[in-house]
Formats: structure tokens, sequence, C-alpha cells
């Protein structure tokens, strides 16, 4: 019996490629059109778990992701680091001269914007929700002037051509996935940590300079704080903590009970092996 | 002579009303198709200032507008915070039970989720670059079964109708733009300061804490911390920030002073008077 997984995108994805990487060859696939329907897949128990893109080093955290996560009560268990190479995608024996439309995602089109505008300054773009269903969709509108950007993988999946390889502007292009599970898992090996901080005494100067002490006063490393609106509430913020330790190590033991004496509140997302 | 605005949007965008509650009624609009373009305007002279959202209460920050600051080296010299009340806009005499299709940005379909779902759960939501945009398509397209979601004053400049007001799921909803000029202005009256901190000794524990603790330390109160990574070196970041105090503030010349002898980099990215 192998594992189901869901995930936003389908076959060929990079959401599809950073599944396998974490979870291996044998696992079923349960695509889903948006982030929402991939945290509603889960929460409805259609699959075990869901792999998500949480933050992009060019792009930054995925704001969308962060919100879903602080709406279902999910559990962190694992993270994937992907690099992200983009190819401009087409039917086979296709000319780039010809091409006069390229589809893919929103971000994708974005991450290509220097290529696209050197080598195909009067090509429209189009925005699709997955880069391996635009390939889908070239594949299906069985016309040559079109062309995808997607991983190489979804051209292999459906027959067609990569026309130019890694046309991201900037290489250094790689995307950190979560994978969720609906229940805790204690993981002894955990190094890593994720948590939402909200601090106690909202508008005092100083709250989160004063919170933040209870980890660098441990020497715990945080690898990322990222802010967010607390919806409802105009111009209060919470913010998403990763913290280099896992929940067992005392040092986080101490700093969460004093976050807690000082009236910051702390909701852990998960503990974890960090990824790569 | 009046002043020229670079704005993304047309006349009745919000950000045309943004620009309006900042400047008084007579300024000579530059609209622009995106951000890029709005930053543009303003770079090659086309306006003598540009006004851009930079967050919303709900959404959050705006990254594109933050990389735009980076990249540009403009002078924030004001702001103004907007109550976005989103109207459902069509025909005059329009039916909101014959509306088959809904046009509008991103943001403000998804802001009207829930009204979307309930009235109208079988009309197709697509998307536009700008909200009052949208109702000058619907007029065009002459057909009583499509409708926009726009502002009032949208609606009203074009002779179509409000069908539904205040349509938006939470009625927190504020956006908050910045004005910016081409060149540094000094106002003696500045109560609000932003500016862009980049951590000395990059990985070690503590680094984010202690340079926030320039201004802790000083009881600089700080409104925004957000996080953004920086581009072409995978997972570091910098920090946008909003003090609560001018630049000539001798507390925050001391914040200053401290961060520079600590290798903390601070870019400041305009000094003025806190709005609302």
């Amino acid at each position: 019996m192998f594992t189901t997984v869901a995930i936003q995108g389908q076959e060929a994805s990079f959401h599809d490629i950073a599944a396998h990487n974490y979870f291996g060859k044998d696992i079923g696939l349960v695509p889903c059109d948006t982030f929402a329907e991939t945290f509603q897949a889960l929460q409805a128990g259609k699959a075990d778990c869901a792999v998500v893109a949480i933050e992009n080093s060019l792009y930054g955290s995925i704001n969308e992701v962060y919100d879903l996560l602080l709406k279902h009560k999910f559990w962190i268990v694992g993270e994937v680091y992907l690099r992200i190479e983009q190819c401009l995608v087409g039917f086979p024996g296709a000319s780039i001269k010809e091409i006069q439309e390229v589809h893919s995602q929103r971000e994708a089109l974005a991450q290509c914007e220097e290529y696209l505008d050197a080598a195909l300054p009067s090509a429209s773009r189009y925005e699709n929700h997955d880069t391996a269903g635009s390939v889908a969709d070239i594949k299906k509108w069985n016309d040559p002037t079109k062309a995808a950007i997607a991983s190489s993988a979804a051209a292999t999946l459906h027959g067609m051509e990569v026309l130019a390889h890694e046309i991201e502007t900037h290489k250094q292009n790689y995307t950190r996935f979560v994978i969720l599970n609906k229940t805790r898992q204690d993981n002894p090996k955990a190094n890593k940590l994720s948590l939402i901080l909200r601090m106690g005494g909202d508008h005092k100067p100083g709250a989160l300079h004063h919170a933040l002490g209870a980890f660098a006063e441990r020497d715990i490393s945080l690898s990322l704080i990222h802010s967010r609106p607390v919806i409802g509430r105009a111009w209060h913020y919470l913010f998403y903590i990763d913290a280099g330790c896992g929940l067992a190590d005392h040092k986080l033991q101490h700093a969460l009970a004093y976050l807690e004496a000082h009236d910051h509140k702390a909701t852990i997302l998960g503990s974890y092996v960090s990824g790569r």
C-alpha cells in the first residue's frame, strides 16, 4: 500500500517532483487545482498527506500557504528543497522563432521574463494555474506556434520537446516544499521547528525584539522570520518563524517556556528533519 | 500648474482615489498597467511622483512593490490609508440573478469570494489588471449578464450601476499607499521612517534580534517588519522596517549610528508624516 499525496498541480509539476524526491517512487498522486483544494483534500481524508510549496528563493514566502497553515491544524513532518529549472516546451520540431503564444503559471512566466523579452519579444503570454498543465494544453491545441514553460519532466510525460533549457533569469531559483500530515508526529531526530508567534503587549515598542530574545539568548538560530497581518485586526501582525532545533531540544523547551511566561503565544506547526 | 501622478490602474481605481485623498482635486493622472510601469514612469520623468499600494490589512505586504522600491532609488514622502469598499457593478437595471460573468482584479475577486459563492455561485470569474478597467470593459461589451467588482466611483464614472455595496468578506479591508518622489525631501515634521535593513554577520543566531535592539533600546516603535529574500543569494533575507519617528529625531540618529557601528546596513527609503 503506497502513500497518497495531495499536491497543487498535476503529474510532472514541480510539486509532483518534490513529492517524489521526499517519498520515493511509489506514491498515489491526488492532483488539485489550487492550494486551498490541496489543504481540503488532506482535511477530508482524500490523501494521507500533502506537499505544498511554502517559499521560493526569489519570490519569497507564499502568503496563501501561510494563511492556510494558520487556518488548518496540520503538522509539518518534513521539507524538500528543489532547484527550479524552467524549460520552454513546444511541439517536436517546432521553431522558437515561430512561437506566438507562451502559456504557464504566473510565477513561472515572471521567472523567465528576461528570456522571453530577448528570445520571443512579440509572443503573447498567458497565465495558467499549473506549469505541467500548460504542456498538456499545448499538446491538446496541436499548434506548433504555442509553447509552455514547465519542467523537462512535463515535456517528456506529454511527448513534447524542450526547445530551450534553464530559461529562468536567476539560476539561484529554489523552492522549499513542506510535507503536511493531519496528525502530530514526534520525530526524535527533528532538528528544525516551525511556529507561529503572536506577541504579547501588541503595540509596545520592542515586543518583537523581546520575543526574539527567547531564541537569541539560547543561541537558537532562526532561518525564517515572516510577518503576516492578523485578518480582521488592521495592522496587527503575527510572525512565522523557523528555528534550528527540534521540539525535544532542551534549549527550545526553555525558549517556549520563556515566551509563555511573557504572554507571547507560540503555536507549533511542526518539528522535523531539515531538508537537503 | 498641477502635480502629475503616476498610478497603477486608471481613473476611479483605488490608486486614483488614494492619489486624490493625498493631493486634493487637481492632479494630472498618468495611468499605468503594472507596478513596474508606474515606477518606470517616475524614473523617466513622465510624472512628478507616483502613488503605489504597499500593504493591505488582509493580503499583507505587496512583495512586487517592495522589490521595486529596492531597485529604484526613490524617496517616500507620504502615505495614505484607504478603506477598500468593493461593489458589484453592472448595467443599469441589470438583475444580480442573471449575472453570468464577474470581471475584476485577482485580489478584488479574492476579497469578495464569500459574496460571490453565495450570491452568484454559477457565475464565472475573470481576472483583469485593474478594477476600474473592468467596469470600462463591462460598458464596452454592452451585455447585462456581465458584471465587475470595483469602487462605486468607477460605476459613477462609466455610467454603470452599483448592484451590491460592500461585498468584501472582511470589512477591516484597508490598503496603505505610499507617495514616491525622485528626489529626497527632508520634512522637519516627519514622524515615520521606512528603511531596508541588511544584517551583519548573516547567519549568526540572533542577528535580527541584535539589530532590532537598536530600536527597542531607544523605545522606538516599529509598525512593520517584513522579510524578503535577497535575489541571487538563496535563503538570505533583508527586512523592510517602518519606525515611529522621523529622520531628524535624535533617538533615530543614535539607532542608525548603532546599526552602522555593528555592521548592519540600513538604507533609508523615506521620512514622512504618517497617514490618517
